[in-house]
C-alpha cells in the first residue's frame, strides 16, 4: 500500500541544504580568489561539479513557488548562480512566483533568447503579469509570435490598471451551452483531458458568449446525467467587470467564499475568469505594500539590494519627516525666551508631543479600518468625532493628571504641573480631531488614508503639542 | 432566455437603503421620546410596520455575509433593532460572519433559547468558532445535544490554540477507497446529492482512514469511468497536521494554490479538512490584527463601541509610551544646565530624535518583512547590520549635513551645526543597529516582531538622540 507524500514538508530544510552547498561552493571560490587554485581547476573540479549536480537535483524536484522562495532568500550573487542552474523550461513559472524586486534581478541576468523561451511557456494572462518587467524588444517579439485572439487578450489585459479585476483575470475558461444535457457536457469535458486549475464551475453561455448561468462541477457529479443544464445551473451569481476595483473583488471573494467567477463586459458577454489564487496573492501583496508604505518604503526594495538602492528608496520619507521636524523645531524656537527662564520646559515638552502622536495614531488606525470595512458614512462622522474627543478628554485627564503629579514631584512647582496636565489634555483632543479628519479628508480626495496619515498626524501633534505647552507656560508661568 | 443576476451588485446601495429606512424609524421614535406620540401608537403605527416589513424583505434576500456587513456598519442600537428582524434560522450563519467585537454585542442581546436554536443549525467546526463567545451553560447544553462523534470533534477543535490548523479545519470530508473505479465513486457521489462547499478533490483513504492519495473532481470528470482510482489519484500532496502553525499553512495555500487539503495525524489518519475560504479569512484577520496592534489597539474594539470601552482598549499602549517619554524627558533633565546656557539646543533636539525614530522604523519594517518571508538566517544577519549601518551613515551625512547647514543659517554657530550633523549621523546609526537587533531578538524569544518593535525603537532613538546631541553639545560647546 503506497504511502502519501507531503510535498511541502521540507521547504525550510531544503533552504538550509541549499545554503550549505552554496557555502561549500563559496569556500572553493574563495580559494580561487586568493589565487591558491587556478580558475580553470575550479570549474573542472570534482567538488564543483558535484555541488552543481546536487543543487540541480534539488531544484528539479521543487515546486516553482518553492524555487522562488529559495531565490528570494539568497543574496544577489548566490541567487544568480542558482538561477543559472534552474532548467530553462521552468524559468517562466518561477518568474511569475518571485516578488517584483527579485524578478527584476533575475530578468536583468537573462538574454533576449532566454526571456523569449521562458515567456513562450506561459498563458496569456501570465504573460501580462510579466510584461511590465520585460525589455521592450522582447515584448514586441512575443506579441508578434501570438495568434490574433491571444494578442488581443494580452493587449486588453495590459490595458487595465494594476488594481482592477482586468489585471488579475485569466482566460482559462470552460463553457457549455444551456440546452445540452449533463451527459453531453461530461462527454465534452472528458475530451478536454485536463481542466484548468481552479475550475470549480463551468460557465453556461449563449451562442454569443453571453453568460446565462454557472454550473458547479459538484452539481454535474451529483445530478442525473439526463438532466438539461438549464435546469440545474445557478442563475444567481457573483459577476465581475474588468474595470472593477480589485480590492472590492477580493472582498466579494471573501464574503461569498468564491473559488472562480466569470468576468463579463456590460452586455454580460464573457471576457475572462477571476480565481481565488490570484485574489489571495493580491490580498497578501496589498497587506505587504500597506505595511511598507506606512514606514515610507516602496515595495520595490529587495531585501538584499545594495546600500545605495536602499538609500534612494528611503530618502523621500526622511525628507518629509525632516520638514515636519523642522517645523516643530521652529515652533519651539518661538519660545526660546521662555525656555531660557524655565529650563524644565525643555525636558517636559517632548512628553506632551509624544503622547499626542501616539494617541492620534490610534484614532487614525480606527478610522482607516472603519473606512476599509465601509463602516463610515456621512451620518456617523459627527458621532466619531464626538466619541474620539470624549476618549481624548478622559485619557488627557488621567494621563495628564499622572504627569502633572510627576512634574510636581520632580520640580515642586504646582503651576508647572497644572500647565502640563492642561497641555496634555488639549494636545490629546487636537490629536483626536486630526486623527479623525485627516484620513477622512485623504479618503475624500481619493488617496489611500493608510499611507501618509501617520506623518501628518505626528506633524500636527508635535508642533501643536509644543505650541500648546510652551504657549500655556508663557502665559501662566512668566 | 434568462438573464443572469449579479448577486453582489448592490451591497453599498442596500446599506444606504437600510440606513434611510432606519432614519425614518428614528424620526418616529423621536416623536415618542418627545412624548408627542404615545409609545403604543408607534408600535401599531402603519409607518412603523411598513418600515419593519421593508427591512425584513431586504434582509431575507441578502447573503448572510452581507447582513453581517450591514450589522457591522450600524451603531449599537440600530444594529440590535435590525438583528431582531433577522429570521431566526439565519442567526447562526450571520454570527459566524461578523467580527468578534460585533458578535459579542449580538450574543449579549440573545437569550439562551435563541442561542441554542442558532447554534444547532451549524456544523461542528462552525460551532467551534462560535463557542468561545457563548455563555457556559449554552455551550454545555449544546455539547449534550451532540452525538458522540460530533462531541469528540467539537472538543478536539476547541482544544487547538487559535493560530493552528486545528482551529481552522472543518469536518466536511468526502472519502473513497482506492481500489474502486471512478464509475463507482461517481455513483457514490450522486447518492450524496450535494457535496460540501470547496470540494475540489476527494480524499482517497484506506480502511482505517489513512490517506492514500487525492482525487481531484476534475480528474474524475476527464478520465474514463472504468479506470481504478489508484491509477489516477495523486500520491504527492500537501498535507497538514492539526498542530501546524496557521500562518505557515496559509503560506502553503498561497504557494501551491490550494483549494482544500487533508489534515492528518502523525499516522496519516484523516482528521479534518482545511479550505481556502478559512485560510483567506485568516490572512485578512491577521493583517488587520497586525495593523491594529502596531498602534497598540486590541482587535476587540468595535467601531461603534462606547467611549469608556475605547479608553480601556487604548490605555495600556499610552501607558507604555508615557514611560518611554518620561525616560527621554529624564535624559534631557540631565542636561538642563547646558540647555540653560544654549537655549537653541532645546529647539534642535527633537529633530535629532525624530529623524532617528523614522529611520529606525524603516529598518525594522524591512527586517520584519524579511523574517516573514524567511529571508533571514543566522548567516546573513551580519550582512544586514553592515548594510543598514551603511545606509544610516550615508543618510546621516546627507541629512545631517543639510540640517547642519540650516542650523548655521538659523543660529550662525558653526560648532553647533557640526554637533547637529554628528548627532544625526550617530543617532541614525544607533537606529539602524537597534532596528535590526530588536525584531531579531523579539523573534528569537518567540514574540511577534511586528508588535511592539516600533515602541522600543522609538524609545531608543528618542532617549539616545537626546543623549547623543546634548552630550556632544556639552562636550564641544560649553
Amino acid at each position: 500500500m503506497s504511502d502519501i507524500q507531503d510535498s511541502k514538508e521540507s521547504l525550510s530544510e531544503t533552504l538550509d541544504q541549499v545554503v550549505s552547498i552554496l557555502e561549500k561552493h563559496r569556500l572553493v571560490e574563495n580559494l580561487v580568489h586568493k589565487q591558491e587554485m587556478p580558475k580553470h581547476d575550479l570549474v573542472e573540479s570534482l567538488v564543483h561539479r558535484q555541488n552543481q549536480f546536487e543543487l540541480q537535483n534539488i531544484l528539479n524536484d521543487l515546486h516553482p513557488a518553492d524555487v522562488a522562495h529559495i531565490l528570494e532568500a539568497l543574496p544577489l550573487d548566490e541567487r544568480l548562480y542558482l538561477w543559472d542552474l534552474v532548467k530553462a523550461d521552468r524559468d517562466g513559472d518561477i518568474l511569475l512566483e518571485v516578488s517584483d524586486a527579485v524578478r527584476q534581478t533575475l530578468i536583468a541576468d537573462m538574454d533576449s533568447d532566454e526571456l523569449i523561451a521562458a515567456a513562450e511557456q506561459l498563458d496569456t494572462d501570465e504573460l501580462a503579469d510579466l510584461a511590465p518587467d520585460l525589455p521592450k524588444d522582447v515584448l514586441q517579439e512575443l506579441m508578434d509570435s501570438l495568434d490574433a485572439l491571444n494578442r488581443e487578450r494580452l493587449q486588453s489585459a495590459l490595458s487595465y490598471p494594476e488594481d482592477t479585476v482586468g489585471s488579475l483575470m485569466d482566460f482559462d475558461i470552460v463553457t457549455v451551452r444551456e440546452n445540452v444535457t449533463i451527459e453531453v457536457a461530461l462527454r465534452y469535458l472528458r475530451r478536454l483531458e485536463t481542466l484548468p486549475d481552479h475550475t470549480d464551475k463551468i460557465f453556461v453561455v449563449s451562442r454569443h458568449d453571453v453568460v446565462q448561468g454557472l454550473l458547479p462541477l459538484s452539481s454535474m457529479l451529483v445530478n442525473e446525467p439526463e438532466l438539461k443544464i438549464e435546469s440545474v445551473m445557478a442563475e444567481d451569481a457573483v459577476l465581475f467587470h474588468p474595470e472593477d476595483d480589485a480590492e472590492e473583488a477580493a472582498k466579494a471573494f471573501e464574503r461569498y467564499d468564491l473559488i472562480s467567477a466569470p468576468v463579463v463586459d456590460h452586455n454580460n458577454k464573457l471576457v475572462g475568469r477571476l480565481t481565488v489564487d490570484e485574489v489571495m496573492d493580491y490580498i497578501r501583496e496589498e497587506a505587504e505594500a500597506d505595511m511598507l508604505s506606512m514606514a515610507g518604503l516602496r515595495e520595490e526594495e529587495d531585501f538584499f539590494s545594495t546600500v545605495w538602492k536602499s538609500v534612494q528608496n528611503r530618502w523621500a520619507w526622511l525628507a518629509v519627516n525632516l520638514m515636519t521636524a523642522l517645523l516643530a523645531s521652529r515652533v519651539i524656537g518661538l519660545f526660546e525666551g521662555s525656555i531660557g527662564k524655565v529650563v524644565a520646559l525643555a525636558a517636559l515638552m517632548p512628553i506632551v508631543a509624544g503622547i499626542g502622536g501616539n494617541s492620534g495614531n490610534q484614532t487614525t488606525t480606527m478610522i482607516v479600518r472603519g473606512l476599509a470595512l465601509g463602516q463610515i458614512s456621512g451620518s456617523n462622522m459627527q458621532t466619531q468625532i464626538s466619541k474620539e474627543l470624549g476618549v481624548a478628554l478622559i485619557n488627557g485627564l488621567i494621563w495628564g493628571g499622572v504627569l502633572g503629579f510627576i512634574t510636581y514631584w520632580l520640580y515642586g512647582d504646582y503651576r508647572l504641573s497644572l500647565v502640563m496636565t492642561a497641555a496634555i489634555t488639549l494636545n490629546l483632543m487636537l490629536a483626536a480631531l486630526m486623527g479623525v479628519m485627516i484620513p477622512l479628508v485623504m479618503n475624500k480626495f481619493g488617496r489611500d488614508p493608510a499611507v501618509g496619515s501617520s506623518v501628518l498626524i505626528t506633524a500636527m501633534t508635535d508642533s501643536g503639542g509644543f505650541f500648546i505647552f510652551l504657549g500655556l507656560a508663557t502665559i501662566f508661568l512668566l
